[in-house]
């Protein structure tokens, strides 16, 4: 072979561009296993410090999308477009937002993943509902989509392999933070679903994965340009994770809030946020459709119910309660001066709705239920939140995580908009 | 465990100075396997890029001196003193210097290593005399040490073991070019040897591995430091590299040189150098003997030719010729403008006499003879160099390389010192 792993690793260490060939290679051989863990390690955590230029980048998600299948959505009538978050806090908009624009006309193909850490899985969330299967074969999932037009699912195991292979080697060795390799993890995937557009959430603030808005700006727009460079329209949403999204972090009550939505109710900021997404969508094929109105008339929630029994589910089913539940209440007179998205996401993960290594059950009943929000007054004595949990043992130390996540005080805190900028291609 | 390997790699990564805890931990459970390759690794490119501080690097390197055994030379009469080369072309310095230092009343632990690349190893060289053993005991090396005072051999298994595997993996992985990974591997090896002092020869130039001066006089000044702060009296001379030291690279070949130098002849540099070294290992552990004189009564020859019977070797064995030799001449009348050290390092290696893996055996017949040195006038026809292999294919590899070792020109090069500067702890 006329490269070698170590000179890959030098070059980029030593801040040269990479070429094409180098890329490929380097990619190629690792997800064959010819180049060793600790060499792509070497070589992540290089980049970490070096970045990617915007050619080397397209060149590596591309190596990516290429080292599996790339699905064909051909046979599906409708336009198709996606959606994907990099997660928060109660983030559960793609399980209303799937059927939503489905009911619009426009396919939604929508492949998940599960939760790690404070922040949910939409997996996760959704095989809180008894029957339901989220492992479906490619044939499985084109055919849902052309029937349904809604199909949230996993990835199959030849969707961008190499990202698999590398974003397990990430969380091991601490390169996980690092824009490029963020945005070609999520963007080969995108692609290689098949898609024809795509709606980014890209939250910032405490319960964000990216803290600083400069930073989550910047993994937009560098997304919304690998988008557009592999032909995919994609539009980006820059929106705020610095207090939960909802009143709820937890799987099954998640599906509940869900659920709410569905029926034309539900926290106004999940409704704004996923009318705000599902027009995004629309427009982007250029369907004209009102949004709001599929939820008012039951066309969304009918696209849901559809939905999940063509995956096995029961849309009937009672969600799981759990077997422990408290009130954590205020204990003064005062306003909500903050309900802090990351303490919220910790305590709901120690309650028992995430996990900490990826082998990790997650339970379908445990979580939060916010009982107010930011600027609410509130008096002494007022249950502020319920805590859900299967055991004593979760309860105990979900409530330790929970002791900082909501501050009652004097001063009202100054309202932000959710959504925060719109970014689009060139 | 209450450190994780992962927030060991990213606080690093991020910049925060590593904790004694976090460092002992990180080498121990990495040295034991319970830290995975790709995770070391990773934490050796976040060095890489930001460093250690001095604090830091003194705990990294004892925490490798204490993965092994540090020896104890106390049933040693003599003091003791070693010297470490960064290595270069045509360096045999150790090979004269060992037996000569230990003429003069002073022990030499010569721990060695052998050759990669375009430098040779002394052990490499050592192993051209007929029926010499490098690898002793640690009981031999002591009784060696203390009865001929002077032993060049391998270093043990347990002698730093940390350093052996994180150089393995340095090699691999693009992370060999760090200025504190580079002096606590060196540091560690050498101070668990159990010298009381340390003579270090630090190169730059075009066949050093710091090609830079600035960068050979940082890593000087930072195993200058480490040797102190460890109870080993450390000096660094930084010495030339840009042309080779003395007449020949090439196993075999540089035995013959070193019998030179311990016959009182040999090229001037390489008797300079050695000299300049004998003195410096001399005056650190206060001995008031002259090097020049114990080349000249035969004492040195005297003591290489004992330490090479007590590793088992024939001094008077007949050392291997190559079968080929041939001769490369000047095209043209001028003054030899150049003589580069890494081409004709390059083409010693290519010739048979270095290793491009280390499992690859090494040539002791093959290599490079020079017949002119920098600022010599020649003549067209006038011979410049040999060229000694063992078969036709590594001659050719060898003559390709050689091509552009020698310039010719009509501008006399200024002479420049070999002995640059000299750095000695605070």
């Amino acid at each position: 072979m006329s490269v070698s792993a170590v000179e890959v690793i030098r070059a980029k260490r030593d801040g040269s561009e990479l070429t094409e060939e180098q890329i490929r290679w380097f990619l190629d051989a690792y997800t064959r296993g010819a180049v060793a863990d600790e060499q792509a390690s070497a070589l992540l955590m290089a980049v970490f410090f070096r970045g990617m230029t915007p050619a080397e980048l397209s060149v590596w998600t591309d190596a990516m999308i290429r080292s599996g299948r790339r699905l064909d959505l051909s046979s599906v009538p409708m336009p198709t477009v996606d959606k994907h978050s990099t997660g928060g806090v109660g983030d559960k908009i793609s399980l209303p937002l799937c059927p939503l624009v489905a009911a619009c006309g426009v396919a939604v193909p929508q492949l998940s993943g599960r939760g790690l850490g404070h922040t949910g899985g939409t997996l996760d969330k959704l095989e809180s509902i008894p029957g339901i299967r989220t492992a479906l074969s490619g044939d499985e999932f084109v055919a849902q989509l052309a029937e349904v037009g809604a199909v949230i699912c996993a990835a199959g195991p030849d969707l961008a392999p190499a990202d698999r292979k590398l974003y397990a080697l990430r969380d091991v060795t601490g390169t996980v933070e690092s824009i490029p390799l963020i945005a070609s993890s999520i963007m080969s995937k995108k692609i290689a679903e098949g898609t024809s557009g795509l709606v980014l959430d890209v939250k910032f603030g405490s319960g964000a994965f990216m803290r600083e808005v400069d930073r989550a700006r910047e993994l937009a727009r560098t997304m919304v340009g690998l988008g557009d460079a592999h032909g995919v329209r994609t539009v980006a949403l820059l929106t705020d994770m610095d207090t939960p999204l909802g009143r709820t972090a937890g799987n099954g009550l998640e599906i509940r809030e869900t659920l709410e939505v569905l029926e034309g109710g539900g926290p106004a900021d999940v409704v704004e946020i996923t009318l705000a997404l599902a027009r995004e969508m629309l427009g982007l094929v250029g369907v004209d459709a009102d949004p709001a109105e599929a939820l008012r008339d039951g066309r969304a929630m009918d696209r849901w119910r559809t939905m999940v029994r063509a995956q096995g589910g029961d849309p009937d089913a009672r969600l799981p309660v759990a077997r422990h539940i408290e009130q954590v209440r205020a204990e003064r007179d005062g306003v909500v001066e903050r309900v802090d998205a990351l303490a919220v996401g910790i305590a709901a993960w120690r309650l028992g709705a995430g996990r900490a290594r990826k082998e990790d059950p997650v339970s379908a009943a445990a979580g939060v239920v916010l009982h107010v929000v930011q600027g609410d007054r509130v008096r002494a004595g007022q249950t502020l939140a319920e805590l859900h949990a299967d055991d004593a043992a979760h309860l105990e130390s979900g409530r330790e995580a929970f002791r900082s996540a909501i501050r009652v005080g004097d001063t009202a805190p100054q309202a932000s908009p959710l959504v925060l900028e719109r970014i689009a291609g060139a």
